[in-house]
């Protein structure tokens, strides 16, 4: 079996650790742990599992000093970073856990027996079940928040499913350490093994796919992942569900009126939007359309100067600092100049310099349009608001797409934009930046192919749906049904008789079950 | 072009119509109508296309003698069951009316900027918008509640997706005259061409779901379909989403109390569900389990009469008819005995007996327990519970799993059942049968492969969701907002800072937009 090593990218030296790559063995236990775990999970019904991510998320939180130094040592986002992001995955677990006790996202639903124009109906009522384990593949640049501690596991165990987590090879000690903080939760619990597992190395990844006990996967990554993933779930003899999240560009607007009230204060915005973490998150805005104006010109030379002055960043592993490197020279090649690059060629480890390129948006290609994963942004300089709009249907959906307006804009020139992102992107965010996505119930971080290959979303109290299949009930005896169907339980929201009734929260201290064993 | 030709089953001869196959430009030319209806569909606002569908379900009522009549021609189902059938999908465009005018479908979600322990957090506000033009393959066995005027094209157009259906090569005609009445519904209202379009033949039915602009494909029918289908989506570009309801078994087990108490009356009932229809419906029972013991010979002995009794039953079509007779001796060589089939040997058409089939549960195998479409039944004799268990994970999941109780039943026997049927159906029967599917809210019609492909249903209010995708809009201005999304607007349910607020229906009366132009 082969020793995982790990790289810490500020020296691109490799280490070997003390793990190995997962075994088929191995992995068929963790697979049949997961399943057991399946039924404890049910068990402990909706308020049981929500006190279960409140010991997870503290769990996390004792174990916060390694963790952020077994993080940075292994992806080199600095330390305000990591603790922040550790911060953002221990609430998002909480958040879940709040989801579960609200009860509504089982969205139950009741139609009591009655005659219809169809004739006498029966009773029939649903609700939300969990499909069993599940697989998720951590992300390399949020080795918490989209990894091992990350939205889809907390998602995947409020609806009730186990995790088996591939491991990301750029943190691999990391993933460890987050699955041990999460176990040490669950044995607190008295709860079984299996309930969140790691695996390491690739192959180990793509058998779990193809495991028939595996309901769904999730992704954060990249084109080429999903479509390895993909493929191997082509080869079970039933499909599963697989989530992707992976590939977005983030379009700006900045509209002249923007760019002439607050010129320089949007340059910061940009700045730090695309160098954040190196530039090396999913909503990273890659494309800026400025207006060719003096009020434009003066926001990019701003943009410029902040650029200039800035220093390396140290990127997550050699494949990322390879493939920015390429991108730059592919978008010179495209058309585009560089603005400002400032010189870090003696840097150590995986370290690059931030880049600006501008390019007239008359040159706007498909080729310039793809996303650069790293801290560059390409500016598009524009005259005329008919040019914007054909030059948006060269940019592929993305996640996001931003829009700086003016106090007296034209309400129907904005108007038009925004009906070119709704239909292109999955969030459209006005006078701000797409980077820094709040975890809310609200929240959603989903778009039009290849931003995402779902209608669902992977942050937001949505991402539990993914996880959860509709199950019903006919002419059931009421002490067949879990608890959230029952007559005069009105505790959570529920549809009844077509009728939304938004439950009680007063009334929530039940044990209710929240869940049925489906493997 | 090809002629379309339709087949009498009642004769088998085919006959040619006036429709030709539809060529690529007029497919070209039904996708840009239905993408520039898109928009229309949208204008209209949620209120809008609640009364688009009342027009149509007006309408389809208005042409009922002549599409009942078109339909009998085609299908040889009865005269009452198409009758029926109609009334249910008339029923169907007015339930997606009332799921419009509630509202709560588009799942508004708000949460107000906050400070919030990650730093101040945006304005972010979600709601569902419309995927754009959708594909439907109508289905052989619903020539109205399945194919142009079924549940998925109703749901569709609530969702704002102008529907592109195949028509069924068992049903051209009604498909045409359904198409024609939603049109004229359409008409009346000032709507543009292409909300609804109807196309025919295999060749256009692929070119559709590999057609840029089409961004859903929705089929009932065989997994040989859907594998089909799939295929042809695997040749884009990207990927969309694609919902099939497939292959269902509808295992039926009867305790031994309730062979007991009531055994002439399951059999009644038993000898109705598998026979209705020809059983040519995706929840028709294929599977009893019947105990070995002489209250469940009593029963078997009045299935056995009835069934002997029975004349025979037009099928579909050809390839129906042969699929059945083929079935019918692959069960006999697996072992299964003909217990009942009366002689029909001289009838006309695509006739067939009925057939009730018995086996020893100990000889079940996965080949008896495959899907067989038509009037089959297979019994399963058993003696001990624990023989059920294994049996019952010898069978594929299903649509439903039905469970026969006696008064005293042990609670925990019954509950094991369900248990199992809780993990491999989507809908769990008590003491009923699973035919007849409910339309209403809470209805629910999918599970586990190979039963459907999705987490989704294509029966009930949730159908709608299949048609949808999450759109978020951060910090947007309240002018630019969707009615839905606009503080101050309490008119449809919506989760506000993670509360859910039941709406007033009071309120429900304003031209909320209800969609927002997504291509």
């Amino acid at each position: 079996m082969n020793v995982v090593s790990t790289v810490d990218p500020r020296d691109g030296r490799p280490r070997e650790t003390h793990l190995r790559e997962t075994s088929d063995p191995e992995l068929e236990s963790a697979v049949g742990q997961a399943s057991s775990a399946t039924e404890w999970l049910a068990g402990l019904g909706r308020h049981g599992r929500a006190g279960m991510l409140d010991e997870i998320a503290a769990s996390l939180e004792s174990h916060r000093a390694d963790l952020v130094a077994t993080a940075e040592g292994e992806t080199g986002l600095g330390h305000p970073r990591l603790d922040f992001e550790l911060t953002r995955a221990i609430i998002q677990f909480r958040m879940f856990g709040d989801v579960l006790r609200d009860g509504g996202y089982v969205e139950a639903a009741i139609d009591h027996a009655a005659e219809t124009p169809l004739g006498p109906a029966p009773d029939v009522r649903r609700m939300l079940v969990p499909l069993g384990p599940v697989a998720v593949f951590g992300a390399s640049n949020f080795p918490f928040a989209f990894s091992v501690a990350g939205g889809d596991t907390a998602s995947a165990l409020a609806a009730g499913c186990p995790v088996i987590v591939k491991a990301h090879p750029s943190h691999p000690l990391t993933s460890q350490a987050s699955g041990e903080a999460i176990a040490a939760a669950v044995r607190r619990l008295g709860g079984p093994d299996g309930v969140v597992a790691v695996v390491h190395g690739q192959d180990a990844g793509l058998a779990l796919v193809r495991h028939p006990a595996v309901r769904a996967a999730a992704l954060t990554g990249s084109i080429g992942a999903a479509r390895a993933i993909q493929t191997a779930i082509d080869e079970r003899p039933y499909p599963i569900p697989f989530y992707g999240e992976l590939s977005s560009v983030n379009p700006i607007v900045v509209l002249p009126a923007a760019a002439t009230e607050r010129g320089s204060q949007i340059a910061e915005g940009l700045f730090a939007s695309f160098t954040g973490s190196g530039g090396q998150l999913c909503t990273k805005p890659g494309l800026a359309f400025i207006p060719s104006d003096p009020a434009g010109d003066e926001l990019v030379e701003v943009l410029r100067d902040r650029v200039a002055s800035a220093g390396g960043t140290v990127l997550l592993n050699e494949r990322i600092r390879d493939a920015f490197v390429e991108a730059e020279a592919r978008l010179e090649r495209a058309g585009a100049r560089v603005s400002a690059r400032p010189d870090v060629a003696s840097a150590p480890g995986f370290t690059v310099a931030p880049a600006l390129l501008e390019i007239d948006i008359s040159r706007l290609s498909a080729e310039i349009a793809e996303e650069c994963f790293g801290p560059l942004l390409v500016v598009v300089r524009y005259g005329e608001a008919a040019d914007l709009d054909r030059a948006l249907a060269v940019v592929p959906p993305s996640l996001t797409g931003s829009i700086h307006t003016g106090t007296h804009d034209d309400r129907a020139a904005v108007r038009r934009l925004a009906d070119q992102f709704a239909a292109r992107a999955g969030r459209i965010v006005f006078d701000g930046y797409p980077t820094g996505v709040r975890v809310s119930w609200a929240q959603h971080h989903g778009g039009p192919w290849p931003s995402t290959n779902s209608l669902y979303t992977s942050v937001g109290a949505t991402a539990t749906r993914r996880f959860l299949r509709p199950l019903a009930w006919q002419d059931a005896p009421d002490w067949i049904l879990p608890e959230e169907l029952r007559d005069g339980s009105g505790e959570i929201p529920r549809r009844v008789d077509g009728r939304l009734e938004p439950g009680d929260p007063a009334a929530r201290h039940g044990n209710a079950t929240g869940g049925v064993v489906t493997s």
